[in-house]
């Protein structure tokens, strides 16, 4: 395929090739006496809560060598092994500071305190009873796609470099309603948000956005919250940085300013050329991955492929995902079926023919406030050697002729 | 609430009382140090692939005593424990004839012959190579919501009456593209579509149809169809019976006409007085169901509470949902905050101050064709007693003084 195509003659000949992408032509002496084993095997009964087919027990989640402590890391979603926009919660993304805290819904209150009129503490059952808000979000830690700050590009999937990512239905109370309830002081600036496990991860969030965005979530795709995303409660800031998202949440503070808490000042701040800093930057960018073909599959030689992959946004919707084959000269718009929804995974889709030979596949997006995905080289300009968080790079996969797929900067 | 307050005085009243809805407002001498056991305790470490709290066990899928024999039947999703519009996998309502296959996808072929130029056998590898389509779309059991049709109100919850009813992103290739590569001949009408388990259910659908509108579906809510929903690979017609759905897809036959199998012909025809029979009706009709309050909930007495369900409609989006709240003599809309998407469910609330009184709640939907779910008496009119196929009648719920709520006709 001439990297110069358009997308329209790109389209015609890709969809041409589809046609007999993989199926078997010659067909045996079967038709309707067609008999497999499992058509003459008594079925397993039902069941309460249903797993995934043991033949899929190697999808899961990539869990890393612990850090300074048993229970601190992360597991990474294998976005590469999954499709569409939702992640299945069993596939959620984990990021704990000391492992997953077994909290008796019962007993569990969650305290909006501080610099209120009315100093407020919610059971669980009292929080079931205000009104709800679903949303499909993605969730994205603010370290995820880090690796791409490194000198040299690291050979791992899509998974392991950007699984710090995905994307659930959200149901909860709009914290701004609590906080009305409590009565902010005129004094109340911002608040700072506690999780009730041994780490105490606590962030500070600015008033107005958290009375406006924050939600409250008690359910998770339909039903109540996992335990790694912080059942029975946690805070929801859709588009920001993952962190602040504190899971098993225990306590709101409204406070005059931001409280520079640990969480805050060792980490999530991004270190410039010069020393200086940026700090509070919460907002996840506008951002794309190529999920198939991805580092570490393997190809099947020349022919019909689809490109596919999710594209994201923590300032709203993306308008646009892009493709190019040439290491960045021309781009192609990728199909995006939808839903399109804002601060949301956005699936993309090009068909492709590919010719066996080397390649380089990008992908870059764009959103509704104009933000387009940068180059790894503009992505890192401002920073000191040494920041990797929010990074939105282009990922670039080579396409080799041994059928590899690798990580490179192109 | 006055039975004929304008929708706007009704959300202002409802919305007040929202605030103090459940809240403690007296504050024990906690603040900064607020520490439970759980801040003290080491938490779990990771895992590859997560499960719901233990604290939520009782929230499973309601299983029904075996019918003929082992494994056939259903289970029923507990829509009155679920929020938003995506169901987790776990908790998908399953109807089996014949148990849960274990299939092999390493062997497993699907197969499209009959009346076509070239038949073909896809192994599931082939099939994983065409481009795919992602949407989310509710299914349903033909036979959902078929008490309704009994002489008495059932005392059952929302999830028993109602639970053959659940919502995922599927995944998977057009059948569209598969037929054309087989290259339909002039006289393929219908295709029939044949399950790889033991009860080989089979249906016939409309070649139109389902060229248009039917999905090879391999992913379910991101993953791989769980194998209660047809592991490895089944078919979707989107708003159609979910009967027709065939899961363990094994065979599609291109065929002149309806098969007539035993499927289509002892069941899923809707007799009619005077002794005639519709059959083919494959579209689930236009529905809402209010979830909370529902069934076998117990209320806590006068106060704020949000009415909330969901509504769906096999011919297309749902662009209305209204509640009554004096059997039927007037109505007041719903908000649906979205996505409304076609085919899907749509989650409605509405706020609500009960005064503790006895009163009947009931919900009707409007979809984009203009169809209006009917009042029980409307749906039966046409019907011979016995017949309870895609019974779409509106649901009442009495919520009593006593603080139960019940089935009842009104």
């Amino acid at each position: 395929m001439a990297s110069k195509t358009t997308r329209r003659k790109f389209l015609k000949t890709a969809l041409t090739g589809a046609a007999g992408a993989g199926a078997a032509a010659a067909l045996p002496a079967r038709a309707d006496d067609y008999i497999t084993p499992a058509m003459t095997t008594p079925g397993k009964p039902f069941s309460g809560y249903g797993m995934p087919s043991p033949h899929e027990a190697a999808v899961k989640r990539i869990t890393r060598p612990p850090g300074i402590s048993p229970g601190t890391g992360g597991s990474d979603t294998p976005l590469e092994q999954l499709e569409g926009i939702i992640t299945p919660n069993g596939l959620h993304y984990e990021r704990h500071h000391n492992g997953v805290p077994d909290i008796d819904p019962a007993t569990h209150k969650l305290l909006i305190h501080g610099l209120v009129k009315t100093p407020l503490e919610f059971s669980m059952d009292a929080l079931m009873r205000y009104p709800r808000h679903s949303a499909i979000h993605f969730l994205e830690c603010g370290g995820n796609s880090g690796a791409l700050g490194g000198p040299q590009p690291v050979q791992a999937s899509a998974g392991v470099i950007h699984g710090l990512l995905s994307c659930a239905e959200w149901t909860g109370v709009k914290l701004g309603l609590l906080l009305d309830e409590a009565g902010v002081q005129p004094e109340g600036k911002w608040i700072l948000a506690e999780s009730g496990d041994a780490a105490s991860l606590s962030r500070s969030i600015p008033l107005t956005e958290a009375h406006e965005q924050g939600i409250i979530a008690m359910f998770q795709n339909g039903e109540r919250i996992r335990p790694e995303q912080g059942y029975p409660v946690r805070l929801l800031m859709p588009g920001w940085e993952g962190n602040l998202n504190i899971k098993w949440l225990h306590r709101i503070k409204v406070t005059p300013g931001p409280t520079m808490t640990k969480d805050e000042t060792s980490k999530y701040s991004q270190s410039l050329k010069g020393g200086k800093a940026n700090q509070f930057n919460f907002i996840q960018p506008v951002k794309s991955v190529i999920t198939r073909p991805s580092g570490g599959l393997t190809m099947n030689g020349p022919g019909y492929y689809e490109i596919s992959g999710v594209a994201w946004s923590g300032h709203g919707k993306i308008t646009k995902v892009e493709i190019s084959m040439d290491k960045g000269a021309t781009w192609v718009e990728a199909e995006m079926p939808g839903p399109i929804l804002p601060k949301c995974l956005t699936r993309f889709r090009l068909p492709w023919e590919w010719d066996g030979k080397d390649i380089v596949l990008q992908s870059r997006s764009t959103d509704d406030q104009g933000n387009l995905q940068p180059t790894r080289e503009q992505w890192h300009a401002p920073y000191s050697v040494a920041q990797f968080y929010q990074c939105n790079a282009i990922q670039c996969w080579q396409v080799s002729a041994d059928n590899s797929v690798k990580n490179v900067y192109a």
